[in-house]
């Protein structure tokens, strides 16, 4: 299964889970050599973020239910690539 | 048959397909190597995304055939790249 | 005749011809190294393009006789590179 | 714990801390390897920055009780980096 | 005499000289390397272009006159770069 | 001391000091190893200027003391760097 | 004296000096390696222009001295560099 990266749109509440501890989670999984997390939004009660993970067959299932038991909850997937290589989007012109 | 790269408009429902079978099943047809679905709109049913497809003589046909069987439609081909190397858009200065 | 670049506006109705066909038929041209073809208007009846083509010794007379037969019209050229290497334009700054 | 790059949202009075002092006392910080401070507000009072730190293994429990102890306040924690490379962020498409 | 880019504000009628053949006038001057004509207006009677020039010690005289003797009319020259290398313009930041 | 760049605000009047002794006096302190004004803002009086400094250990008393000694004005430092590289500022996503 | 860089707003009228003369006379100065001159505004008499100078150790007062003797007129010097290498401004981030 060679996904090589997911870019998801993940909220949290403000206090739970903590950011760092959401990272390490998440770098924790099968297959997964790096991630970024980004907060879009903060607002009273919850902060939006938006989760960049990159690796070499990343297990998505795990992935997501990881995420899922530290209490944040992915909205969607907003991006895959997949192949021998990491390939960018070409946004078309029109 | 060169073709190194397409930039498909694919819509879907929320549901069906799943991104990451969708992903699966491109990087699956013959001479792809490479792909990147980016979702560019998500509405109450249904799910806009931009396919980037990259590979040393993809089988058109055949990634089209792909993608419509997974429930998926193609509306249209965006870019197409052709020949010895990846050759990128040079907009016009008018 | 050392043409390395062209730029070319290209008009095409919605079924003909189709994109990839064009793009091969570009690509057999001699002198063409790689084509990219941007659509970057659809309208009920016509599809509108910016075709990028590359190569060492572009035959133009050629090219554009054999975009013609494929029922596309070249509207303009838009860009033109020759010389020893590909030099991109640098826009004035007034 | 493999945290790469940390990005906070600091503030601090006009006086305390000196700039300078904060990004020595942040550059001492255990895992830290480099740190970039930008003020991005001059308020009558207060100075609001966004600072970057990378490092290998960032300590970040010690890297935000150092900052507390200079007087600066930190507001969140806008970015966090882990894992085996430093990953930037990919911003969604929609 | 270390003229190494000229840019040019280079008009001609629609059909007076043909584009490619003002590249091909144009590279064969003497100390150019290559050429861009990038259209940058299409009127009903007159077509405006971007001319980028770049060589080792261009000869700006024949270069003029050999496009004025084209038919096409440089109205402006809007930027000479001279020397060891090919400095670009660095715009002022007030 | 690993400063490694400052950017400061920095205020002069027209006639005084000289940029290019302003410049001069910059790399001339200790640990500074290149230097960049960039003027910002001209006024009937004052000449307001961005002013870039990097090094290996830069000695801030002794610079912001050089530049108070020309008779220009140092409004606030704007960018602090330093360890053991030159790390940019990574702007929050929200 | 290490100027390693100057950016100048130049006037000069329309016919006086030639853009190609004034270059090749910057080019002449002591410590000039490469000159880079962007017309910036054209109006009915006068002609504005970017100069930007690189080098290793540029008189400047020759410089300008040497532009002032074609006819031109340096109004303000906009960026100065000096050091050891070239160094970018970086704006500030409020």
């Amino acid at each position: 299964m060679p996904v090589r990266r997911l870019v998801l749109d993940v909220d949290k509440t403000v206090s739970e889970p903590d950011l760092i501890h959401l990272a390490l989670v998440i770098e924790d999984v099968a297959g997964v050599e790096a991630v970024n997390i980004a907060v879009t939004e903060i607002d009273i009660e919850t902060v939006g973020t938006n989760v960049t993970v990159e690796g070499d067959g990343i297990d998505v299932e795990r992935l997501i239910h990881a995420i899922d038991r530290t209490g944040a909850v992915v909205h969607s997937i907003d991006e895959v690539v997949a192949g021998t290589y990491t390939l960018e989007n070409k946004p078309r012109s029109r």
